[in-house]
């Protein structure tokens, strides 16, 4: 079901989807089984791949590529308590990012020249380009 | 797909989801592509967030909050091999427990005041109240 | 949806479910939210449980059990960039392995007599037989 959602040209949608008050700009690919929430931007030529959860306040950057089973996170428990309406945190993540299958992100921030690795999960910002993995991710050497 | 359902008031489910042989107790909320199986109740005020699967044998309390693409897991495999038919294990989640998204849960009992956190994988009972995570889980300090 | 999906004799699958290009033998079971894509062969009496992703290049021997939100992968993102088109890598699981829910399955062979654990992610070949978990996913003693 889309509902609310801005299309740029030729984006391509799999269903069954689950859209609404989000942003696809131009030559997005969205795989089947996949939410993405409102307040959410997914710039030009990124692709989403199946299974993948996209949650509010998040903005993907043109050309990344966003595997299988990827669950982006808004709400990080503090105290043990949920964020109260309205109060999440936020995602970005920046240009050419390729994160890996069953990864798992945090609400950070993910730099240019970064590779995530499949099941990883992203707990900090990513201020230094390479490749990230484990759980928690850590740069790989 | 719903059959045999039982709900009680105000339960939110959106579709596409496959849930069969379940109890939903007053004000659950239940998001896409979920399954939930036979033999399964989840008590009032609890949300299950969407890509999320919850076997057989699981109970769920009052106002716990299961995250994105959760999986639940009643047969561990013992020596090898499945279990026989209707010989699986069974899991307690107790009252306003948060599981973080991707997190996976294998047949235990999680105490009131856990938090799991995204992306753990929870292989053993938990009976002190705090903040769990990594692969396996470990109670964070 | 299916399209372009051989199937043999008593294929049961569960929709929602996204396969095309692929080929199900006897008595395989596919359950809901499920993505195969093409060049996939999943033989006799192996079930694929709901939730789960198998890319291209995959075979999966006879009576083998893929638990839930199982993710294949068939990029490495060698030299952090994605795989040409048709220059994917192929996963090979032997017969009657056993691969736990969310665990994450990078392009690699599994031997016969293996159990991958629940949220484990794989990746190496496995030539051992024995129980394997953990990010990445290392052989129990």
């Amino acid at each position: 079901m889309l509902k609310d959602v801005k299309t740029g040209n030729d984006v391509t949608i799999i269903e069954p989807v689950n859209l609404y008050g989000c942003k696809l700009c131009d030559d997005v690919f969205v795989g089947p089984f996949v939410e993405i929430q409102n307040n959410v931007v997914i710039k030009s030529k990124t692709r989403i791949q199946s299974h993948t959860f996209i949650c509010s306040n998040t903005t993907i950057e043109s050309n990344c590529f966003i595997g299988h089973g990827v669950m982006f996170i808004n709400d990080k428990f503090k105290k043990g308590k949920l964020a109260k309406w309205g109060e999440w945190d936020t995602t970005h993540i920046d240009e050419g990012v390729k994160i890996g299958s069953n990864a798992t992100i945090l609400p950070v921030f993910i730099c240019k020249g970064t590779t995530i690795g499949a099941g990883a999960v992203v707990t900090k910002d990513i201020l230094e380009p390479g490749v990230y993995a484990g759980n928690p991710a850590r740069l790989q050497k």
